[in-house]
Parts: C-alpha cells; structure tokens; sequence
C-alpha cells in the first residue's frame, strides 16, 4: 500500500494483504451504501467483491479521468442488481465520493440508480434486465476485436441466475463465433437466486461443460481466492478464445450473519445488522486504487471516441424512377449499401439478409457486416454494443421476429444508444406464408420504445431518403418495410423530413382524408380515385413518419374534412390510428377558429390471418380500397354526419 | 406392404423398401404441393423425409381418426417452414386428400397454411418463428410426464439454423431439468439455412456436444439411412433422459438438381424441374400409412381430453376490507391459490414468484407448480404446452420482463391458446430499482396480441375478482399488478365484469371525467377531491378492463363532461389513453342527440424515469394527483374550451 498525501492508494502490483482489505473495503461500502438507501443487494455484491477487487487493482485497464478514452477497458455488471459492488468500486478508484456513495444511491436525481446506467461516464449499457450484459460485451468486444482494432478487453460480471436466459447462449455462441479472446465473462455462482437456491448451485462442472460446448474456454476458481482469481486473470491474456471464468462464491460474504442465507436477497441489512457486519468486515477505511492504465496502442481507432461526431462523408442514395416497381426493402438496402462510404456505418444480420436486403451492405462492405444467424436478441445485442464503441448499426430481420429482441430493445433505449432497426414483412401483405411471418405488432412495439423514432415508407424514394435520415438520427429508430413491389411515388429529389407527411390530390372540396403508409397508402390512393369517380373529392395523407407525426397537417385535413379514415396492416392497437385518434381527440374540437370536425375511422387487422394472395390477404383484413371506399360510403352515409356540416376552411 | 382394396398399406412392419418408397411419396408430395401453390420450401421438406417416413409407419403412436385422443404421441414441426412435408405425412395418413393437398395449400380459406397452424386437428401449435417448437413440445411433455402421466411421446423436427435461438437452450434445459424421457427432438442439420451455410455446417458433433452439456442425450445418425433412424427411434424409448437425434441431412435430398444446393432455400420448383423430381422420385404415388396406435394408459388423464371443459368446483375467492391496504399483486397471488382448486389450474415461475405472490400457489400446490427460472420464452413455451394439453396456465412475471417473450406471446395467440400471463411491478411506480424494472411497454405489447384480454385492477378486491375472472377467458389474458399497496376500495361482493369499468363520485354538475387504473386511479381520486374542493365537479373512471374497453361507459362521460383526462402509468404510446383516445374520436361530435363533447388529455410516461420514491417517481413522471390537477385547471382554462359549451345531460 503507498501512501499518497492522507490517502492509501492500491496499484496493479498489490500483495494478497491489500487486496483483501480493498475487498473487505467494497463489501462495507455495498453493505453501507444499501443501508443508507434502505434498498438494494449487498448480499449478492458481497459474493463479488474479491473477484472486483482483483479485477480493479490488477486487471482492469482503465484510465478513470477519461472515461471517453479509447483503448478503456469495459466493465458491464449483467447483474445489475450488484450495484452497490460497482459504485464502491467507482469510490475506490476515486470517481464517487463518500457523500455521493452514502446520500444518493437509489435516490431522485442522483446518478447511482438502481440498476446502472450510462448517466454514469463509466457505465456503457444499463443493465438490470438477467441476461444481457453478456450480449452488450460480445459487441463491444467485436468492436475492439474486429473494427477498431484496439487491444481493450471486455469484463462482464454475471450471475447464475441469469445464466438460465437463452440469450446468455446466444452471446456465449457469439463470442466464439467471431473469436473475441478480448472478451472475459465472470460468472459468480453463488448459487442463490431471488427464490431460493439456483437450478445448478455450486455445480461449477455443469457451467463449464455448457461454456465449453458453446466453443469458449471455461476456467474455474474459488471465487474468494484471491491468488486463483488473479491467475485467472493472467490466463486470460493468454487464451484464444473468449474465456468465462466460473466463480464458486458464497452469498453476503463477509457477514457471518448473512452468509450462504436464501432469506437474504435483495434486502438492505438493518442498521444494527449494518453495524455488525461492519465490525467484521474491518470497519470503514478509504483505501484507493490506481489500476493499470490503458495499454497503449498504435492504430488510430475508428471513431477516434466513442460518440464522437463522425466526419461528413459523402453519400450516394440510390435513385429511382417514378412509376418503376420496386420494394421499400429493397430500397432501403440499396440505401444502406450507399451509406457504407460512411465508416461508422455497420450492418447485422438475422439470417434473413437476402429478405430484408441488408445482403447489399455486405456485398460492398463484408468486414462491416456481421451475421448473427437465427438470434434476434443477440443481433439487437451486438448492435448496442457496437453503438457503445461509437458505431451506426442497421439491424434488421423480419418485422415479426423482432418481437423477439422486445427487452433488449428495451433496455437499449434506456442505455440511451443510437441504433437503427429495420423489420421487414410487414403486415398480411406478405400473403403466403402466413400469420406466423406477418409483422402486426411491430408499431405498437416500436412506438412504445422511449425515445424512439418510427418510419414507415410507402415507396423506394421515401425508403431510401428515410434510410438516410435514419443514420443520424438519436435513440432507436425503426424502418418498417414491405414485402412486394409498388410503384415509385416520388421524384429523386423530394424530401422527407422526419416528423413530417405528404398529401395527394388534395382539394379545398375534399369531404374525406384518408391516412395511410405502405401498402395501404397505394390502397388508398386506388380508393381516394374510385370515391372521386364517385363524387366525393377525397385526399390521401402518406404518413412516412409514424413517429414523431405530423400533428399539424393532421390536424389542418382534419379541420378541412368530415372524415379522417386510418388504414393500416396492423393490429388495431398501438399502431397509425391510435397515434392519429390521440391526436384528433384531443384537438379542439368546435368553437371559434376551426375546431377538428372531422371523425376518426379506423381499419386496421382484426381477424387472425391466413396464408393467401396479398389481393386476397388485404381483402380477409378488410383494408383494401374496396374496403375502403365502402367505409367512406358508411361513414358519410350515416344520419349523424348528415346532421352536422363539417366545418370548412376556404 | 399391404393392400386393402385398391390402397396400398404400410404398418409399423413396415421393411427398408417400403419406408423408402413411402420416403419417396413425401418428397414428391412435397414438390407437388409446393409447385402447385407456387410457393413454400420443397427443399426444406426433402431432408427431413425419410426421418418422418420413419417415424409415421413405425413410431408415431396416433389415432388419426381421433385427434383428442389422449394418448396420441405429439408431433410439432418447429421448422414450420417444412409444411409440405407435414401436409404430405397427413396425405399419407389418409387425413387430408390429394384434392386438398394439390389445390389448397397456401391458399385463401385451405387448412393447408403456409406454416402449420392448429386449424389441423393434427396440429397443436403454430410454429414459423424458429426455435419455438422445442420449447412448446417440453410443455406437452411436461403434462403427459408430471401432471397427465399418460405414456405418450412428443416429438418435435427442427432445423440446425433455429438452435442458434437461444430459446432452444432454455428448453432443453428444462426439458432435461424436468427429466422429461417423453420428450424427443430430431435435428435435421442439412447444413444450409436461408442465407447459406448455417453457423456450424455438418459438424454433428458439435450439436451432440452441446445437447449432452444441456443435460439430454445425444444420438447422432445419417438423416438418410432408415436403418439407422429407426434404430435411433427405438433408442429414445430406452433412455430415461431426453434425447435430441441429430441427424445428418441434405437439403433437397432425393433431386439431384437441387441437393445441397445453397440456391433452392424456400423455393417452389418450377414445372419441369418439379417433373424430372418426380421422375427421380418414382412418380406418384398413393402409399398409405397405418402407423402405432395410443398406447394403453391406465389412469384416467385430466383433463380427459385436451381443451375439454372442465368440471366446475368450488373457489373460494380472498375477502378483503375495504380500506385495508393490499397489494393488487399479492391479492392476485392469493386469488390464484384459490383457484387451485380447480384441477385445471397450474401455475408458471420466472424465479420471481416471492415478488409475483404466484408462490401462494406453489405453497398450496407444489405438483402443479412449475419453476422456470429466468427463462421468460420458456415459461411462456411450457404454458402453451400445458394449454395444449387442456390445462388453464398462469404465468407471471416482472411486467418488464414479460417483453422478452413477445414472440411467444405473438405465436400463441396464432396457436389459439388459452393463456392466463400476469405482469407485476408496473411502471414508474416501483420507485428505488430504476427503468430496468418498469414495466412501461406491457400495455402496449399485450394490447396488440390478437385477441387477447387485459386487465389492470386498482385495488385487491377488482385483482382477486378479475383473477378469478381470467381462469376461463378465452385466448391471451393479461393481469397487470402493481408493487405497493393501496386502499381495498371495493366490497368483497362487488363484481367486475370483463368489458366493464366503475365511476366514482358520478354527479351531474361534473365538469371533468379523470380516467385511471392502477396507481394512477388511486391519483385521480386524490385529484378528484381537491378538484372538488376548488369547486370543479370531477368524476373518476376504474378501467379496470383495458381490453375489451367499457366503451358505452366512456361515451356517456365524455358526452356528460368537458374534458376527459387519461392518466397512466405506462408510455403514452398503445396503453390506456390511445385506447380511450380511439374512441372518442370515433364518436358522433355534435349534431342532435347528445355527441361527445369532451375533449381528451392524456398524462403518461413520456420521460425516461429513475430510481426515486414511488411519489417521487409518479411525481417526475407528471401522473400524480398534482399534476392531474393542474391538467385539469390549465385545460379548462384555455380559451378554446370556453367558448364552446359542453352538452351535457340532465
């Protein structure tokens, strides 16, 4: 221990002595932090506390005053819920104070949450959802490995439980898939779990048998051991393959009191039991540590930092002609393709690329394009932590598989990353195959991300401007494209603002505004001609932009016309109509001024679908022009209407 | 090979010729049927013939005329894409005829869907979304072996691109966890998935590595030897694990011109090239097949047959105080144990059934309590199987991690399952452990599950009613619960009716409607009485049923109120405000008789929340009895309103 001003400071070469105390350090302050916030899991930040502190003092590269820095070490706490174990460790290496530590953990406003996140500088992804961690570090660990080419490594502190998750499996395949020996998972089994004992226990062999079939090298040791730990450590340097070090550790280690117990999960520990376990573990000290710095490196990383802006590069969008018969996927991997001259641009696949057309990106940038075969919650995964390195993503698979993803998504949004999702399939469109490959939930899925931005194109230029857009834009995004081939609707040169949409044939008689994107815009465009035929002058909105929505054309139609008719190949919930109902219902809806008079009409699909023809499938749902223009006929036939004049704007 | 009249038989007797020539009649079928509907994986089928012409004639013990027959063995095809080949094995049963096979698969209103669907009678789940059917066929295991004991088999085809699913891993481990000897898998690794080669090719040993390492036995065998398979089939019923088959196929077996082709994946062969198949293949044939029939079972199943109505018996529901303070979550766990009574009843884990209070059901019925661990996909998957099987599952978990089985979720409902799913620690309400936890996206999700039901009572007293409600709800039910605990509003004897909602505090000088659920409508109570008492007559709506809506209810306020305010603890996007949203815009606006003239206003989530007290969070978020308040005083206020008069009703 050296001795720097008043303060103990633990470097890499720290002897068993030191070590011990900065592990007992780490339990008092998860044990005090806890107890403070009166939540928390200090027992099961205790089980990890000497596998930390050896990782902290000897192994984790990290340059703590610049997190930004390229060539940092990553440290991901799958299990979140170890929190207090991570900002003690902050503390000791000198980034959270004592007042930070013991006044805002758990509390509003406060940086050290729950679970973490990345409010924190040295927190990449949140976590808290069991399972995931992994996934985010085989990404990050990609990005070193195969993009950047810079010699961090990735840490992720796991625990059993979670190791009951699938998409641990899909991670593990991952990593030694793309042969990330920078990655390290650290998996402390201390054979509890919230109920009771875990489904293996301390069956360390039964972890490393699976580690081992999934093709990463399993190394086990006792995980309070403080020299095995470290030889684990150094082993890993050594290894070629991804390594998953398989900890035998005991629950609320440290507190005899709390040892080993099932009834201690997820509980702060009383004051007077607070005080006792501090008596064992050593009382309060304030040991600091001066890990190992990051190693240097020659190449200069691509992008220099994490998030950083990245250089303006021109980009090529692909061009269309109007009339020409084209898919909005195929579009949009056009587009993606054109995007590549950017190089923080990256494409994953979910086996499907040759559906979704993110095959084009490969075809021109395969050392960018990583296939993670049949793993939508990896494939969302590895975009995040390919984010986290300051990367682009364009994930895409079939709109319906993304469900699959939904938590990780999720999750995404709440580590605050920059991706863009692609699903393709949309809706009875795809006819054939039937319900099971029909994206129907995808809108009100991706509508409901926090953060998120929602396009949905009708044609290949709007696709392909979209796709664009996409590219800078914040939080997740998401392009729901189609399946078959429509008509170009658009000029090369018209744009298409996010938030924004556009509006055909419209006319100060018109009594009717349809609302439709995809397929069911050209549906409505077919009705919006058959009603003219028919005498009722009708306008179509393209509403490319799902997500933000264009409230104020909305709202102008609406004013303008009797009825706003929303069509959409998607369940009735959550989707464009309701977004559209939220908007007119609460508009002004009469007064002074031009209140909405318009009423809402919704057909979207009810019924479970069926393999057909896409005319067919459109018919059964009841959202093809045919239905269309007979819900216009219903609506404006009905006495209500009648009895009320819309209110006009000249 | 035998005839009966002009039909020639094939029977568990059956030799090598016979087999191949009935393996022979699947692959040609599969061409024929593909062909002819112009679309579907003929190649898909091919590889997997002769394991099912194995499997049907000598070790599928099925009545086919009786489909319910509870001791049928079960056969679920997760790579659904090879319907052909499971339509031709029904063919070749004698269940679905050339006609139907010829002219109505994939087609508008055929049986014959583009992936199975249980609109067969042979069919028991949807599958078309890989790596699923394992984990439905473990559920069905789980019944026949735990609950049923019924001596029959399930056995489930898959492909070599679905085990990159993680999903696959968490079934297997339950499969082997549960010591489900009943349970087979055969693995067609014909080594070649949608996009090219699969990840490992035909390294069988890999997969055997693997499966051994998940605890079931491994048997690897040439997919094309019948010798070998039929040895194998034999094998599974010896073992007392288990046991995945992995057998090494080749894709478009049994054409020349398109085996082991990586360009004929989902591909119908075109005319002359499905002519010189068929050549190859030996023409058409119209071998039938008399496979095993039901082993005899001695003890009478239960339910006797799958989906049959079971008997009625007596439940005692909970009884609460009214005042007392409960939690919905811990009123539904004690609803459930209730219920245990009926026999039907079985109860679903994700290790977080002390936090769910699904453990007051494990307590009194631990033999139909099934402890899943994290694994939602899974938990989900071995509902459904217990579904299939006539069972009323109820699963449950955090809501938040109820997202990560939305693709199981999704499918089911294509299944047509009955499903009982439960989502605690809703929203921003949890407080201290942060958004990794909030479930914030469940309405939306379950919302949009075709067919689906949910509910989301505010008090204990609606939790238990509405618990007891779901036990015989047709399709996906889902009960939203919330952490802390709340008044009990509500006698013991007050009924909630599914479709329903409650009005408080109804007088005709209302001005307001607040509409709530939950937490939340514990706020708009709270408003309500200092609304009052600044003199602004306020009613307030339980929509304890969010799907199906109280429709005519909300009509009524909104028509006898100015505004209507929706206030939820959930994203804004596809929960309750877009529900009441979509209709009130749909209503009648004005003109005689009383249209709607409330306008809508809708406080939600719409900030990323963070750990803090629950009046902290609900007070960040903006959905609690302050801001409600000042929700109502700023619209009122606004000039727009007053200028036009509400209607309202005497």
């Amino acid at each position: 221990m050296n001795a720097i001003g008043s303060e103990l400071w633990i470097g890499p070469k720290a002897d068993r002595t030191e070590l011990s105390a900065l592990a007992r350090q780490l339990r008092a302050d998860s044990v005090r932090a806890s107890t403070a916030a009166g939540s928390g899991h200090p027992t099961s930040s205790m089980s990890a506390a000497d596998l930390m502190a050896v990782l902290l003092a000897k192994h984790l590269h990290y340059d703590w005053g610049t997190p930004d820095h390229p060539a940092n070490d990553h440290l991901i706490f799958s299990k979140g819920h170890a929190s207090p174990l991570l900002y003690a460790m902050f503390k000791a290496a000198g980034v959270v104070d004592e007042h930070e530590l013991m006044t805002t953990y758990r509390r509003a406003g406060g940086r050290l949450q729950g679970h973490p996140t990345p409010i924190l500088p040295w927190v990449d992804v949140a976590t808290g959802s069991l399972g995931q961690g992994i996934g985010y570090g085989v990404g990050i660990a990609l990005a070193g490995r195969k993009l950047d080419r810079i010699p961090y490594r990735v840490w992720a502190l796991c625990g059993d439980s979670e190791m009951a998750e699938g998409s641990v499996w899909e991670a593990l395949d991952k990593a030694a898939h793309y042969g990330l020996d920078n990655f390290t998972v650290i998996l402390d089994v201390n054979r509890l779990g919230q109920v009771g004992p875990t489904e293996f226990g301390w069956d360390v062999e039964r972890y490393a048998h699976r580690v081992s079939a999934f093709g990463c090298r399993a190394l086990t040791v006792d995980g309070h051991d403080l020299d095995e730990i470290d030889a684990a450590y150094q082993a890993v340097r050594m290894a070629d393959l991804p390594t998953v070090i398989i900890a035998r550790t005991v629950k609320g280690s440290g507190f005899s009191e709390v040892e080993d117990s099932p009834d201690w999960h997820g509980k702060p520990l009383p004051e007077g039991m607070a005080q006792r376990a501090l008596e064992q573990l050593g009382g309060v000290t304030d040991l600091h540590v001066r890990g190992p710095l990051p190693e240097a490196h020659e190449t200069e990383p691509h992008p220099p930092t994490a998030r950083s802006a990245p250089t303006p590069v021109p980009v090529s969008p692909p061009r269309f002609e109007q009339g020409e018969k084209v898919a909005t996927r195929k579009a949009y991997g056009q587009a993606l393709a054109a995007l590549g001259t950017r190089a923080e641009v990256v494409a994953l696949d979910g086996e499907v690329g040759n559906s979704t057309y993110n095959e084009a990106f490969q075809k021109e940038y395969p050392d960018r394009y990583f296939q993670i075969y049949i793993a939508e919650q990896q494939m969302i995964a590895t975009a995040v932590g390919l984010s986290v390195r300051g990367y682009r993503p364009f994930a895409a698979t079939f709109a319906a598989f993304l469900t699959r993803a939904h938590d990780f998504l999720r999750m995404a949004a709440i580590s605050q990353i920059d991706l863009s999702v692609v699903g393709s399939h949309c809706g009875v469109e795809i006819g054939a195959d039937g319900p099971s490959q029909m994206g129907l939930e995808d809108l009100a899925m991706m509508r409901s991300i926090h953060g998120s931005t929602v396009l949905y194109p009708s044609d290949a230029a709007s696709a392909a401007a979209l796709t664009m857009a996409m590219a800078d834009l914040p939080g997740i995004s998401y392009l729901r494209t189609t399946r078959g081939v429509y008509p170009v609707l658009y000029g090369p040169d018209e744009e298409f603002p996010v938030g924004g949409s556009k509006v055909w044939g419209e006319s100060t008689q018109d009594l009717v505004t349809l609302v439709g994107a995809g397929v069911t815009l050209h549906e409505c465009l077919a009705a919006a001609e058959e009603l003219a035929r028919q005498g009722t002058a009708t306008r179509v909105v393209d509403l490319y932009s799902v997500k933000p929505l264009d409230t104020e054309n909305l709202l102008r139609c609406a004013r303008e016309t009797r009825l706003m008719l929303v069509v959409e190949d998607h369940h009735p919930q959550g989707g464009i109509g309701e977004a559209v109902a939220a908007v007119l219902a609460a508009a002004d809806r009469g007064g002074e001024g031009g209140g909405v008079a318009a009423r809402f009409a919704h057909l979207a699909v009810d019924s479970l679908p069926a393999s057909a023809t896409t005319p067919e499938s459109l018919d059964a749902a009841g959202i093809d022009a045919k239905h269309i223009v007979a819900a216009v006929r219903s609506a404006l036939d009905r006495r209500e209407m009648g009895a009320s004049e819309p209110r006009r704007q000249a």
